[in-house]
């Protein structure tokens, strides 16, 4: 289904114009240099400055980074926690048309050590309290002919074996005040992000000027940020840039609250800054905002948050959490969707179109929202079955999910053969879900954890909880087990509460209302215990391996 | 100052993503169907259907064009008003690769002929209320080869002299039902527009898919619509599209109020349906918006506009026209400027910012408020001297304006030489005027009206407002008159209350505080009265010409 491609008339605008992140930040110093950002500092303290002097500090870092010899195409590797001059180099090494490595210091040495060297980083800038992580790397990281380090405080009280080590602040006080920006070519690299190779070695994603400027300008506009915002990038600055938070914030010239490190300790003082400062756009996922909740409710009053916006990624909030949030501070808990690939924002879910009002119940509106919501503009989705055909918006059928459009990979980079990941100009997401009439996207499983029967796909995850609903159930574990006949079937491994077995009939009784008979697991085996991972997600590869021949002799 | 343009190394992002105007509507059909699009009738009726329906009639018109042989690059031109098909055209005409050539109705035969043959338009679409404008380009226009009316009626019940002349309706209902929209080079032409070529013959202006997508993000942002805002565009759409409002107002998935035809005689119509229909963003001009509130108070009770925007184009709004719609109906007057080469969005008046609030007292922030605003994102704004040098952004010194942007003309459509409206990659506005320190664009003058004295400029029009606010003055024009040193001097013109000549002296004590010395006019002329064109502005070509040697002698 490619379509067409064509070229019509000319126009007579801009065909030389470059999409690039130097206009944001110059647009930004120019109309709104007043507006202010506030950082925490290394020690812990908080300060703040202006988008004219953060723009001044951009450009000298631009002219430091020529003096090191950065050239364009060059990678420069980050490993920093969300502070001001990760701010910085947002636009300055991008400015230059040189590359941003975003370096996650919470993958294993070796992964990290694999995408610098896979990224081809040759320089890398480092916070002062990360050079034990830098130190684990340099060893295998001989492509890297630069470490420097990032301090308030001189070279003479800082001790590194990182070889050569230079000073950044000296770098920056050397450098000359004004830099003239290059004209990028819009489709050159920004920024590369990796994937956290949860399978297999992580995979480059290398966003573009062009992308980049798209996404941030689409996303400010989907979460309505604007000079009245304060914005609070709580998501780590090195994962997918904060989800382009720092970007939008200040594409919209919103005040700018930067959290500095984020581990658990520092959670009581990044709540406290963020009560204070009246912060209205934060992002995170409900793995921090859970312990958030958790402390603002230890304070003597509940914060008034009325009218802010936390926007929520990775695994779908719990309905609890957005409730109490929502009940405690007057805050609303947003869930998106995306990943390293798509930049990476696919949809957001800003709760019932206009339309819906009056249609719902309050248990409606709650199960709405959560939701990955509606895509944001210029992105596509399709749900597609085994086939690669398009299944119906109906709510209920689910496939796997594609993504295409401006900001989404097409590709990673340097990868001999990726065309797994990859049908018909979309990016496979992997993840499994259903799009209903109104164009809501609602995702159920991984792609791996869905059972292929007959052709047909069956929700593990949305069986297990029906079968952990049951009366006597404690826990259950529904896995695809391989069938002669059906290429896979469902089987269900269950704990009770009594200790009794459950019986087939009952677990199919149970399930009648919500599944096709069809779709009812073969098999039901009364366990005593399900084996879990560290995290404590259901450890399913276990028990795929343990029972993957329990249909071998089926007909 | 020409920046350097580099390449960097290519991201793995959209090599080949095109930003097509398919995806708005495309977006807007899948994800809010039901969305309400509500529109004048040729009959004066009001009726509504969504955006789904717009959509699938789209389709169905594409289909219908290619079967009248429209292929991509061909110019289909449009004679309509702000109706229900014009809409659909938006999409079906750009959405086949063709260009959407937009007519501007009111333009003199003579001038709109040319645009037709200088566009090389094929086709023209014609509502039937407009036959009478068609039939007298017919002979000219012998290019057209395809002349068809839109109507509500039978073909048989309408007579005109039109060769060969079609039904539109005819033609889609005959046509498939589902296009598939092809993938267009972004930088092709989407749609043109000529200028109303005051000065010479009109020139064309051939906006991309590329340049409209990206205006269309962007005004939508900064005009902060949603899918809670109803939009009605006031503006003609064959006029820069409306400034873009039926566009933005789809990607933003707002309720569309289309007013149909606008004449004197459509205004209570249009009145009564903005209120009935509680629109909250519409677009016009003072000439516009003055009629308009007339009319709101000659209603029982005036309406209740609370927060509703009404985006004023053209010359800057009259204070009393601002506060009389605030105080009268709750409705802000939102002042932005633009022009046929910019798409039409430069910068938009939103008020003070942030950091100004408190700062100002009531006259200031109204006297803020008449200004042409912030830069949008992405446009570039320079003030310079005559030697092309950057002006101190101080909000005194004034230049002439110089444009350059995303959607904002690199060159005219087929135009042998237009370099002179051109300088260092970008568009030279015209409009003279200056940047203050906190990015406010203030127009004093068109370039023509600006006296060049010894190198330096002075606003004819301020010094105009400064004597006629002088108390035993009724009217004033003060013109540009050639001076053998100065290159240019001022010279007042003065129509006094009490029919009492007025001294130079008086008129120098007058204006010392505002103006230095050098700036003041050498010679006041006592007239009974000032010429004054059809429209009501000051004819100074009249002037100038009878004054021209006025400082001939002059050392």
């Amino acid at each position: 289904m490619t379509a067409q491609f064509v070229t019509g008339l000319p126009s007579t605008i801009g065909d030389s114009y470059q999409l690039n992140t130097s206009t944001i930040i110059r647009h930004a110093a120019r109309t709104y240099p007043e507006q202010e950002i506030i950082f925490r500092t290394p020690t812990g303290g908080w300060e703040s400055y202006t988008y004219g002097e953060a723009y001044a500090r951009a450009q000298r870092i631009a002219n430091a980074l020529g003096g090191l010899g950065v050239a364009p195409g060059d990678v420069v590797g980050i490993l920093d926690w969300n502070s001001k001059r990760h701010f910085e180099l947002y636009w300055a090494i991008p400015g230059t048309a040189a590359v941003m490595l975003q370096m996650n210091l919470r993958l294993a040495p070796q992964d990290l050590g694999y995408v610098v060297a896979h990224s081809g980083a040759s320089v890398i800038l480092v916070d002062e309290t990360l050079i034990p992580v830098a130190e684990a790397l340099a060893a295998q990281s001989t492509g890297v002919r630069e470490w420097v380090i990032m301090s308030d405080r001189p070279m003479s009280e800082i001790s590194t074996s990182l070889p050569g080590a230079r000073h950044f602040e000296d770098l920056v006080a050397a450098a000359d005040p004004e830099f003239a920006w290059p004209v990028i070519d819009e489709r050159s690299a920004y920024s590369a992000c990796y994937t956290t190779g949860t399978t297999g070695r992580p995979k480059g994603v290398f966003y573009s000027h062009r992308s980049i400027y798209l996404h941030t300008m689409t996303t400010a506009a989907a979460l309505g940020m604007g000079p009245d915002d304060t914005v609070m990038p709580v998501t780590p600055m090195f994962h997918c840039q904060s989800w382009g938070f720092p970007q939008a914030a200040v594409l919209s010239a919103a005040r700018l609250v930067l959290p500095g490190r984020y581990q658990a300790e520092d959670l009581p003082a990044l709540v406290d800054k963020l009560i204070e400062e009246g912060v209205t756009v934060a992002n995170g996922a409900p793995a921090i905002f859970q312990p958030m909740l958790g402390y603002m409710k230890t304070l003597t009053a509940p914060p008034d948050l009325s009218g802010a916006r936390l926007i929520s990624g990775s695994t779908e909030p719990a309905l609890s959490l957005m409730r109490e949030f929502a009940e405690t501070t007057g805050a609303e808990v947003i869930h998106a969707y995306g990943a390293t690939e798509t930049s990476p924002f696919v949809s957001v879910n800003m709760g019932m179109k206009p339309a819906m009002r009056g249609t719902l119940s309050e248990e409606e509106q709650w199960d709405l929202k959560r939701r990955q919501g509606l895509p944001i503009v210029g992105v596509d989705i399709r749900v597609v079955d085994a086939e690669g055909n398009d299944v119906p918006r109906d709510g209920k059928t689910v496939g796997e999910v594609l993504l295409r459009g401006p900001w989404i990979a097409d590709r990673y980079h340097d990868q001999d053969d990726d065309s797994e990941h990859f049908f018909d100009g979309y990016w496979r997401s992997g993840d499994v879900g259903s799009l209903d009439e109104h164009g809501y996207l609602k995702l159920t499983d991984r792609l791996k954890d869905v059972i292929k029967s007959g052709g047909e796909w069956i929700s593990s995850i949305d069986m297990e909880n029906a079968i952990v609903g049951m009366d006597r159930v404690a826990d259950a574990a529904v896995i695809s087990v391989p069938h002669p006949k059906w290429e896979e079937r469902p089987l269900a491994l269950v704990v009770t509460t009594d200790g009794e077995p459950i019986s087939v009939a009952e677990v199919h009784a149970a399930l009648a209302g919500a599944f096709a008979k069809w779709q009812l697991p073969d098999l039901v085996i009364h366990v005593s215990q399900l084996p879990r991972t560290g995290v404590g997600k259901l450890d399913k590869k276990v028990l795929r391996n343990e029972h993957e021949g329990a249909y071998a002799q089926a007909e």
